[in-house]
């Protein structure tokens, strides 16, 4: 059977077909504007180039490998990814060097990841401890393989990473030493500080993280292990690991995309930061009900938007506000009452990562017309 | 090629296989234990079996066909849903009998929910809208199918639903009237007073909704269109819409898995929720990082976990504590440095129902052994 819904009559669903007008297509969804992605991919692009800096973009933001080989088209290096199953789905949709900028520490995970350069892939992944260097080794020699291998260092943020340069030595030594290691460097990623509102704020915590960074490099250096790659940094703070003069590599993820929360931060110049990179990542959503004055009803909560960063805005509409979200609904404010049933409203989310993971495909639209339907090829690869 | 591992080598990822031991299966991924869930449904269904009211317990809830037919082995008369997808999939799994208690707003959804019944299903939908019910019935007409139609009530919730009563005779009456569809009663569910902490103060919420369905209920009577159904009630308040006389139906959804949010609220007797329902869900996660004293990072974050209504508690472990989400990492406060990496815990999530709609698998555990693998079969079926 052939009609307008029959993309609905398979297995799964997919939320349009390429060719279709934006009013076709069904919600709530993951739209991304083309163009505004080409300009961010670029001017990423460009501005690392400028730099003289590698860049490897995160790919847990969007879970695409099509968005990643354009990001790789453009001269990206590869990509990060903070789990096991998620680099092997990036490898199997074509990336051919994965960052794992994690640990990983379980046999099966492991092995998964030690096999994956069988596939023609250049693995890394990232250690803080001497028994998960064993592991990784062992594995690695069980396959033939040689997996790259970071030492984390906890550079502010309080989550994984050995503490201090001694430990950072030690354990590249231990690298260093491993049959089927590769000792490829230093990770040193501040997550917290990629938040913070004021640029001078941001600034401070940059330079608090980069001066462990130093002082690592350093040690590493005089014990003979300079590290050949440091990399890190994020949306909110890559100027300053750009012009630190310390790392190499660049890490950036929700540049490409944007979401609410970095919207609000604010760039060098004091403007927001959603003037520096323009939003690319929308969710579609259908008004649903408009029951009672001032108050419309989409059919995007809290199963089509991750709010742990915030509540979405809706975009280009400053006459409404999203207000609460719950499973599957989400209640507007809308006080001239200018919403129906049937409308379409494009909303921000708070937090793109997560909200990406919701969903299984990206329809990417130019001039309101779908060009293209992506898998969100990682989407749940969480072990 | 068959190992231990092999169960990852195919183009999705399994959690685990069934006969397989805890400690074998891959994290983080969604666990139940399957004596404690058989508890939960058995003591809900004896509840309103003893009260002589209908169970259709809320498949959003766990978007899974395998649970909802435990359910209906346990005398419920089918399942609710939000969405017409999710409505779609509970079909395709084998439930006969689906009310969308929701509305559904868009040519090509009204077009799937009204081919439903082609494939022998009762399906259901709620509206507060006259045109709804003529998008309603013409589908229907169109494909020579029957939809149950309820009358949605705003009871005090301020979402979706008709605001008075006058209204909601008005809109019945426009029901009874259409081709296609049978009026088949009231929808009055209030979200917002399920998870009020004290139980004298639900008692109260649920006082001032049950007011507003009371009017309704005789005014519908008074014109001859008395509702055959009244269907609400959550896991928080059911025990007052049991006893109200006015409802037919109780909807609760989270009672067969529990989580965080609902087990801090107090039962009747002051004690908390999960003294009356057992924990049958939980987040299986692995320690990745132990990196300095005091602190352990585990593998489930934002993408494994629903932050919305708090985080996690971690069960059967007061000595530790889950103090912070990032995509894939959750910090733990491990006071007494009692984890190590590669160590299991089992977490309770904030929020059941956008924690099971991120993963794909259900593991079921009977006795630390793996005894059914079950997939969420609506997990992102949101249109």
């Amino acid at each position: 059977m052939s009609g307008p819904f029959d993309h609905l009559e398979v297995g799964y669903d997919i939320p349009a077909r390429p060719g279709m007008a934006e009013a076709e297509v069904q919600t709530p969804c993951l739209v991304l504007d083309l163009d505004a992605l080409d300009r961010n991919l670029a001017r990423m692009a460009g501005a690392a180039r400028a730099a003289g800096m590698r860049l490897r973009p995160h790919g847990k933001m969007h879970r695409s490998a099509d968005v990643g080989r354009l990001q790789i088209a453009r001269g990206a290096v590869g990509l990060c990814a903070q789990k096991a199953s998620e680099a092997e789905a990036f490898v199997r949709g074509g990336i051919a060097d994965v960052l794992v900028t994690n640990e990983v520490r379980d046999a099966a995970k492991i092995d998964r990841l030690a096999r994956l350069p069988l596939r023609g892939a250049r693995i890394g992944t990232c250690v803080d401890d001497p028994a998960n260097v064993a592991e990784l080794s062992a594995a690695a020699s069980r396959h033939g393989t040689v997996l790259d291998v970071y030492i984390e260092l906890d550079c502010g943020g309080a989550r994984c990473g050995v503490s201090d340069a001694a430990a950072a030595v030690a354990l590249a030594r231990t690298v260093a030493a491993a049959p089927g290691l590769r000792y490829a460097g230093l990770h040193a990623y501040q997550g917290a500080m990629q938040h913070i509102e004021a640029p001078e704020d941001r600034r401070r915590a940059a330079d608090a993280a980069h001066a462990r960074v130093r002082e690592t490099v350093e040690a590493l250096a005089a014990a003979s292990l300079a590290p050949e790659v440091v990399t890190g940094a994020g949306t909110g703070s890559w100027p300053f690991e750009a012009a630190s003069g310390l790392y190499t590599e660049l890490q950036c993820g929700s540049y490409a995309f944007m979401d609410a929360d970095y919207a609000r931060i604010r760039d060098s110049d004091g403007s927001r930061l959603d003037r520096t990179w323009d939003h690319a990542l929308f969710v579609l959503t259908g008004v649903m009900s408009a029951p009672a004055p001032g108050r419309a009803v989409c059919d995007a909560g809290l199963k089509a938007l991750a709010t742990d960063s915030g509540l979405p805005f809706v975009f280009d509409r400053p006459d409404l506000a999203y207000l609460s979200a719950s499973d599957e609904h989400g209640v507007i404010a809308d006080p001239a009452g200018a919403l129906r049933p049937g409308d379409r409203l494009r909303l921000i989310p708070g937090h793109c990562d997560p909200t990406c993971n919701l969903h299984d495909w990206y329809v990417g639209l130019r001039g309101g017309i779908v060009e293209c339907l992506w898998p969100v090829s990682a989407r749940g690869k969480g072990f």
